[in-house]
């Protein structure tokens, strides 16, 4: 066991997520069981409130409030978009040893696994004993090393609902729609969308992922041929498609603003989703094409959690707390599949995780490019958790008396 | 009681409502009971169904079929956009007493009342016995006569919950956020964005109406002054908002498609809200700019029922099937308020409902024209139902060390 005496410290990074909170206040609450820990801080958005000093003392919040915060979707420390360079790093690292802080937690994806990694480094040369660990959490399923991501499987789950839903109003009033889903690089979240599907005519019947170049002119003849065959068509298609050449789809329309990553921004808008409307009006005839862009919902949507999710972001809270503390080891809390369905936690390296990107596996793609795999719904369905009941009317047909 | 012997013929008409399958076969399972009811038969894609002869016999169905269509959303029958007129409706007619159907019920909006005004005109000049009752159903929430409509709660409780999600998420990373509702001429379902408040910075802190016309000066000075109370701010807008003229802020921005009642296309597409995010980039300066629009899912998401309006909307079915059964009447089934919160059913005059709208009385919008009242609060939220709980965490600051 970890023998350091000092406080711990928790911060949340990057965008939020259903189940973000678990982790936290599944970390805070372990956490605080251990003598060796004096205090348990927060910091008020995420690095940005370590280095302004912007703490509270999580020691004296109630237990019924963490709970609460636990089941509240957001990032209950709110966040912050910063990436802390070395210098930034280095600020945080002075902030963790003015307030003795001995553990450091941050919970986020590949660029908080990078700052991790960074004030790793930072206290090591300053011979600090700091032990520093990365929590994982991420709506896009893009981290490497875990099999998934907390945050996922609710967000997936939100996306199938709504694509379950929608395939629905589709069947009753039919003609082309269109949902545009996040996902910059990695199509895990767009592909959530066939989990929902239930009979065999059900959408969406063509699913479109950054993994795989979209041609405009094969999106037509794709959407064309399910409309012939369906007499409607649902079409998932991420908000990062590119082209052959890489270039984002989305990128000729979007207002051009860049975040501090250098990236354009994709949601927040409905240029795409208007934009594959338009093809499809002009390219197919077809007249009543609809599209939404399912945006900041998927990730915020207050009541849509899968319980599978909920459960394990809790328990990557608490393993983080006993990695760092009965075991007095740095790294990246990962999860891995050993049953259908069941996982086990372990510590991976900090190296392995900060700044990687994981996208979807060509398993999970179908030969065409234009839909979802079997071996994707093996994998995702068990995150997304129990999905509400969809049931079609089953009565017979009556004879036509008049239009014999 | 009526003892006309015959069958009973249900349809459902518009968009889909997440509940517009409990009245359906709330209407199914008790028409069922009467000896006098020889078949239940239901018509596949609303009246069109009825004139093309695209009848089920629901009287074949079975009990857990019948409950499973229930619970899940759209509607179970299809539906159409058909608009019927005179000819139509004789259409209709003749439909019913080819097959001997003597009980017509169709759920629907204004449009599908003032269908059971005519075909029962209809009825009634040949000396045809057929009762004809309306049952209503309405996301919009504007039909006259009844205090609120079957459908409105659960959208109400999305677009409630979808708001309450997206203020934690935009107090998290701070910025202007536009939610666009659903509504063309009725404010209701826009209003319910602000049904999961609870904290008194919580958003939206703007809610635009279509009763009140829009300003672009005043909305900009708007979101510039709550953005400087909070560092942040939501605003939910109607589709419908209009200008001081009558013309909808979405017109000019629209493919100009039209539906068969001549209405520009306001749902499915991302432009307003793109529009209104462009006036606030450019108008105040702010840079993090956001929009959804909130489109089909709030009528059609998976699993977001208000378990107020779904238990409605299964009474409403049943009691159509009582009115015309047991006391052998035409009418619209409209609810009535007499508690807080209770209800009690009863028939209306068809003429009363038929083609009539209704919007938002003047005590549930704020003297700005940017807000709901109290009253508003008071009214809607029984109808939406319980919404999952939102809490904030509550711990102590630290004293800066380094930063004193």
């Amino acid at each position: 066991m970890a023998m350091t005496e000092g406080k711990a410290l928790v911060a949340q990074g990057g965008g939020p997520t259903a189940v973000i909170n678990q982790s936290f206040v599944g970390l805070v609450l372990e956490a605080r069981k251990f003598s060796q820990v004096t205090r348990v801080y927060g910091a008020l958005r995420g690095v940005r409130g370590i280095i302004d000093e912007e703490l509270c003392d999580l020691t004296e919040a109630t237990t019924d409030n963490l709970q609460g915060v636990a089941e509240t979707p957001g990032s209950g420390l709110l966040s912050t978009r910063d990436r802390p360079d070395t210098k930034y790093c280095h600020q945080i690292f002075e902030v963790c040893r003015a307030h003795d802080i001995r553990y450091f937690f941050y919970i986020g994806g590949n660029d908080s696994a990078d700052t991790c990694r960074i004030v790793n480094e930072e206290a090591r040369k300053a011979s600090y004993e700091l032990r520093v660990i990365h929590i994982p959490k991420t709506i896009d399923n893009d981290l490497t090393e875990t099999d998934h991501c907390p945050g996922y499987g609710s967000a997936a789950k939100f996306v199938a609902q709504a694509f379950s839903g929608v395939n629905l109003d589709n069947r009753a009033l039919a003609g082309v729609y269109i949902g545009v889903v996040m996902g910059r690089h990695a199509g895990f979240l767009t592909a959530a969308s066939a989990l929902g599907r239930v009979y065999s005519d059900d959408g969406p019947h063509l699913v479109y992922v950054p993994e795989r170049a979209f041609s405009k002119d094969q999106f037509l003849k794709d959407v064309a041929a399910a409309y012939k065959k369906h007499g409607r068509c649902i079409i998932a298609a991420s908000e990062g498609i590119v082209d052959k050449s890489g270039k984002a789809i989305a990128e000729q329309f979007s207002g051009g603003e860049r975040d501090s990553y250098g990236n354009i921004q994709l949601s927040g808008t409905g240029a795409l989703g208007d934009l594959l409307a338009e093809w499809v009006r002009k390219g197919t005839g077809i007249k009543r094409v609809r599209t939404d862009t399912l945006g900041y919902m998927q990730r915020s949507f207050l009541g849509c959690v899968s319980e599978v999710d909920q459960r394990e972001a809790r328990e990557v809270g608490e393993k983080a707390a006993q990695y760092a503390i009965w075991h007095d080891l740095d790294g990246s809390v990962a999860i891995q599949r050993v049953g259908d369905y069941a996982v086990r936690y372990y510590l991976t390296d900090l190296k392995k995780v900060a700044g990687k990107t994981k996208t979807m596996p060509a398993s999970f793609i179908n030969r065409a490019g234009n839909n979802v795999t079997d071996a994707f719904i093996r994998y995702a369905r068990p995150l997304a958790g129990t999905l509400p009941r969809v049931t079609r009317l089953s009565a017979p047909r009556v004879e036509k008396v008049l239009k014999k």
